[in-house]
């Protein structure tokens, strides 16, 4: 039973042996408001509609489901969707449709904005001041440590894409007291972050205070800022996290905790220039 | 003695003691053409022309250094360069002139292309036809895999940046008998790629036939874009391959070679349905 999101491949390995292997699908989703095209990002099939409400939320369009009038996969992605696509970029799209009331301002701004934007939250933007946004101050929350390493192992026993590709990123959220609410696997990190904060965007959660955002790899400047977006006010990562991602976190209050596993990890607490 | 591209920060552990240590340095690069802004990508400081060049390489904006009159960093990069910035996005820009001979026909491409594109070479553009790129057919070499499989372990060596912080990625040319060109490490993937295929531009070399690309992590269809584009022939990856890059270096004649480390190694030879 191959899953959705990956694919067969012939692979030859030492000795020639032809053999088969699965690697990550990942293809394009364009992503159009109102029936007009706003972004396009390379992703992995599944849970689009999740990854469109994510990205309009992270990116200020929708400010919850409320903005929203109907989100629908163009083409329909289904279990079955594995064969092979007429030509390489022959992607997906999904449609989002808003509400009258908010539609002139948030397609103006997409007219605007989203010609140079991009779904990671940064590559694309023409200026550098089109990087700074908005962001709400977090509430903070008490944590342990302890509870915080646990994360990244519960979230692997979850990652089914990964485990049979060993090339997927991942995100959870999770209660304070360390529940899974959301995961989500996808090629590009910033995708799969959009998909859980998207199903809370569907399941009319956000903002998402009071909850844990783990994520499988580093912890980019651009994660941290779709979790200050949803006020989420612990991140944890089990890669490194870059300067400006501490700055960002830190700044806001929020507890970032890098190179978690159990019996280790780094909380940041700033950055200083020693 | 810190190296450019890293940032001491302090970090609480285990038992809360207060230690330092490194994170990777990742700000923003205003790429600008003729006086006006292009595109921002959040990089790793350092070699800044070269990833202004390769990524205007990459786009098909300039074909080689002849076509480039100036390329210099306004702000100046040095290894000095380590203080506190005043905003957080207060970043770089590389300023880079064309020859008045390829500016119109570029600088006009530029406005209609860079609006909605990226410095990784898919986020941010609007639509899914955007995403296809004339690329040239490649000169297949022969190799090796035992020579290809040795490769990740010189390249790991020259990964200065990565020793020191662990969250940074590299990329490095080589030679078809295994002899390290150049290596280059950055925050993201695509811009290891384009800071090794700008030196390659600087220096006169593309296209790059004949030469073998080494990236750290996963082989991405952007990477493999990249590299097609240099008329790269052979691509080593230490991480997974995606659907779509097996597909786009299959397709083109590339010999991608994925999860590879002494005595293992997949080699991709075209993608099946089964």
């Amino acid at each position: 039973m191959v899953q959705l999101g990956i694919r067969a491949v012939p692979v030859r390995r030492r000795g020639h042996r032809l053999e088969q292997d699965f690697v990550v699908i990942e293809e394009p989703l364009e992503i159009r408001v109102n029936g007009k095209p706003l972004v396009v990002t390379m992703r992995t099939p599944g849970h689009d509609e999740e990854l469109a409400a994510g990205f309009l939320y992270s990116e200020s369009v929708i400010k919850s489901r409320q903005d929203l009038s109907n989100i629908r996969t163009k083409t329909g992605i289904t279990t079955d969707n594995l064969q092979i696509k007429s030509t390489l970029f022959d992607g997906d799209k999904v449609e989002v449709e808003l509400h009258e009331a908010t539609t002139t301002l948030m397609v103006e701004k997409a007219q605007r904005d989203f010609r140079s934007t991009a779904a990671c939250g940064v590559c694309g933007k023409e200026r550098i001041e089109d990087l700074e946004q908005e962001l709400p101050r977090i509430t903070p929350i008490s944590f342990s440590t302890e509870l915080l390493e646990s994360l990244p192992n519960t979230l692997r026993r979850e990652q089914k894409l990964f485990n049979q590709t060993g090339g997927i990123h991942a995100a959870g959220l999770f209660t304070p007291t360390g529940k899974l609410i959301y995961v989500r696997e996808d090629i590009g990190r910033h995708n799969a972050v959009d998909k859980v904060i998207g199903r809370g965007v569907l399941d009319g959660k956000v903002p998402l205070a009071g909850q844990i955002l783990v994520v499988s790899g580093r912890a980019g400047f651009e994660l941290v800022q779709k979790a200050l977006k949803a006020s989420i006010p612990i991140m944890v990562s089990v890669g490194a996290a870059s300067s400006v991602a501490v700055e960002m976190a830190t700044d806001a209050g929020m507890a970032l905790y890098s190179f978690a596993a159990p019996g280790r990890g780094n909380l940041h607490v700033g950055i200083s220039n020693t």
